[in-house]
């Protein structure tokens, strides 16, 4: 299924090198000041364009279809689509034959047999993410307006998402440097996102499979290259004593009742508790490298040596910051209607 | 939402003090056999006893009050209910006014304000993971029924959740003792679950929301004290270049070709690949621990110190494994049932 | 499926001639007042006993298992059971081989092969509605809550399902000599009720596919035994000229604007305009009958005549207003709980 | 909501002067052939043209922009958008202040305040049944597919909807007369919808809030202008006595037991008894006249008198059957894929 939630429902549709890519945005209150412009700010922090991302340039200008009229939404379905222009799919047709490692050729090949669109990922294309992002932005503006009542397109608390971590280094300093290397060995490598929501209230979520954790985790893996997820301490937290994991409460303005270590991940019974909902997810290295790599060739029924042509991100954990903190945003804005 | 699933759909409900605790099973297929005697050996996997689990005794009996005729499944809804008999409720009046750190009692009463059932946790309560095994037994037989067409029982390819780590120690021969020093400090510890599923037909999932580790990670999230889960490499990946994590290519049999490696733990693109589907999941140490911690009484409006009373795991972790295959368990029952 | 509803969920379970019925409702707010006792007088409006319904006499006492304590509800899924006590399974067992005209013996044969539980119609049995009563019972409660704040059980707005016709005869007076004669032949007859929700606020519902007239005819038509449903003006709306059937407004109190006739049934574009929502539900005869029918005798493998033993309604019809409103309120409450 | 399904999904979205208007479609099976000439006949049966329809003119022109590759769907989502051409604006303006009655203008403005787009009727509009029609093609499609697995487009047994009533008259020789008599009083009726549904298997729809008359009767209320459904003998059912309404049972071949006189309209027990599903649907007369109808000026804040400017069918319902035939299709397409 490709859509998501339960009031705020997001669907997305497209492929790589199809016509367009959308999304549709069912459950969206009316009232929201929204135009295209609103979109750009997101949509740039996903284009590549930096060190260590994709050449390609997509104009990447989003089209606002249905759901808002003058300016606002209407609460009829919204949708938004985003024109594909700079399409080579020439590239592409020989991985129908010769899957590409780490990539979804073949469970593509799999699951829809020869009538997976190969151009490009097609529909499993990391260029679906943009509808992501779009649905993120409105998402956002949900929030905004439910917590603080400002339709304004100002939003504070869904915008917290950075890397951390490039190939395992944690300072910043030294990423050029390293993604350097990395492009020049034609191979790639991964990074660590973290996302932290402040400002949302207490009492988000429910107990079991609607917890905040499961339905952020079920969010964040439909981002291609997601490898792991965990709240506050995370898998930190298994090698901790209860004593020291455990958050002991603080009062704050001698009224809201927080736990003080947020080690939880702002989370208790699956419900958010007041503190910042924190959050990390591991990404892989791009799998589209330069270097050779073993592969079977359908067409030939033998095995062989892949170089993938082509342009890619060197690290495209670069580019995920803003596709996390969208998916966060997207479930966020769907508790919040339902508390 | 208490329920979870698309076509084998899992309801639970029920509080750790109530009457009786029990899951509704929507949409099994009918013609499978099934006892209460199935459901022994996982119940028994998940009871306490062991040294590190708390000595609370109950009889754990499944009750099949509907959806079973001549010893078969009907394909009307399956009801399982069990009895809670060995429950002391003066034990925790006091969690009304005096939250646990690391609980829910903080935010069950956020979220349901005093109308939030307190005793032993209520519905947030750990008990309620013995329903959920339940609902796992049954999600076994329509994957071993539906996989290799067998109904007696004999379920071979999700039964490999085993505890790889307690306390941050790898080597099993050395937990006994680190348990015994926890418990004698009053103190609690975490550990890891590895899950492996083996023996799944290629092609499960889908791409973006419905990809096997959205809908693994949502499920996971649900068992009570998770703070992380990761699929293959995991968070390792995002430290790993591309060619060392891609998964090259293997031919088996001259047939099948699958990830070498399985870096990706099974899954490429939200969809099974063929090799087996391992993650890891990260649980917190056990929260109720004897030491004394800070909290607020609501009460007393102060500050308070608090020596959690009553009969705990000092390792709940202990008991997880039979959980985490369930849960796994139900989703790629749900996952085989759509594809 | 055998749940309904996207935030106030409700679960069905249990078959005539098992241990046990029952329902499990999810999204129930908490604070609301609920005591065994409150179930009664809706359960005695479904309960048989008049003339022209069965002898058939279920002690029908309700057994709230969760998501109530201390009077209110919790928040947590709230579970009501139903002992079935009252069972003579030998009289079905022919059944199995010789399908009953007019009821889904034969369909769930097919669809659940020999696996269907046969006795009593199993899961497929009318005595189902009893649980669904129950959910009616919760669901005005809420809807009570959400309208007026009133959490003492004093419902006003659904409680307006009635029967307007028996066996064709809208005169009620003349319906018990009709109903002796019916039953002097062996025979049976349907009946149509009509049920009006006032009370409830404009706006609730969405255009397409969550309808009022959506909604309440999907859950309308899971009532066993409904051959077609109709709102406002109904089927006539089809005879009549737009300048008779449109709705002219008036402005009540100098405020609200209103369609003045209701002719819509409350509800235009999908959505309730704040007339009451008026709907009539045509049920069949009673399918079990003294009188011969041609069947197939699939253990024989020839063509038989059944005369249907045991005991049954004449026109059980009568026992559906109460049930035609539960499933009216189970859907109303959810929109309010969307709204 | 939106959406409709639960494996063939259906999402409509636009509105009737907005730029486009389309479907996006999830869960289709890949491999079925689809072309954009694939809609036209389909599309043909729903445009307006005919004495007694409006002579708005819109080219209807589907555009496919995602799942269909190299002339075959791929499995991924499926989108088909129209665009608007055709429209007026500046004929609907006055509706934000006049609601018209009949319409959902005033509904629209309750539930939406005044963000509300009133051009045209917005997202309420008539004009979204055509995503709607181009959504029942596939579905045809994938029940070809699914039932005889054909794939080029011969589709036979979802092809049986037509106006079986005018304006209350059975007679279809009469109609063109009480067309031109309506038309010449600035007037309008409705009409009846039959649906007949052939060639499909047994064992389809489940017990309960999934049967087979519940789906189809919650995506038929989606169409607007809906007042009634009955499926078999319908109300008339209700009149019937048992002896009457009853299906004995009939063999066919010697093989195949069926209901032999199908009163219940195909569905026993919610699901299908392998006879053809017949079920009729009661529209009203168009709501928008050239009569004057009283309403309430918001602006003026007075009673008023309306005349519907612009182009209105006489009877819409003359357009309807290929829209219910759609519906049809839908839900049967995911019973279909469930089954």
């Amino acid at each position: 299924m490709n859509s998501f939630g339960r009031i705020f429902r997001v669907s997305i549709f497209g492929e790589s090198h199809g016509p367009e890519i959308g999304v549709v945005l069912d459950g969206v209150q009316p009232g929201i000041e929204l135009s295209e412009q609103d979109f750009e700010a997101d949509i740039a922090r996903r284009r590549s364009g930096a060190r260590g991302t994709t050449p390609r340039h997509e104009a990447d200008i989003p089209h606002i279809v249905s759901g808002v009229f003058n300016g606002r939404t209407t609460g009829a379905p919204l949708t938004v689509i985003f024109k594909n222009d700079d399409t080579h799919s020439s590239d592409y047709s020989q991985f129908m034959d010769v899957p590409r490692p780490g990539h979804a050729d073949l469970t593509g090949m799999i699951k829809f047999a020869e009538y997976n669109d190969p151009r490009g990922g097609g529909h499993f294309s990391g260029r679906l993410t943009l509808p992501v992002v779009a649905a993120g932005v409105v998402a956002k503006k949900i929030l905004a307006e439910t917590v603080s009542g400002e339709t304004d397109g100002q939003v504070m608390f869904v915008d917290e998402a950075r890397l951390i971590e490039v190939g395992g280094e944690k300072d910043c300093e030294k990423w050029p440097a390293l993604l350097e290397t990395v492009m020049s060995e034609g191979d790639s490598v991964g990074g660590v996102v973290e996302c932290r929501v402040d400002g949302l209230p207490a009492g988000l979520g429910e107990p079991f499979f609607d917890s905040v954790e499961s339905l952020i985790s079920h969010a964040v893996f439909a981002i291609p290259g997601v490898r792991g997820i965990e709240f506050g301490d995370g898998f930190a937290a298994s090698r901790m004593k209860g004593s020291e994991h455990n958050d002991p409460f603080d009062v704050v303005d001698g009224e809201a009742v927080v736990p003080s270590r947020n080690g939880a991940g702002g989370v208790n019974g699956g419900i958010s508790n007041g503190n910042p909902i924190v959050f990390r997810v591991a990404f892989k290295p791009t799998s589209s490298i330069r270097k050779a790599q073993r592969t079977w060739d359908f067409g030939k029924r033998e095995m062989t040596e892949l170089v993938v042509p082509g342009r890619h991100d060197a690290c495209f954990a670069l580019r995920t910051p803003v596709i996390v903190e969208a998916v966060a945003a997207i479930v966020l804005a769907d508790l919040i209607d339902i508390a």
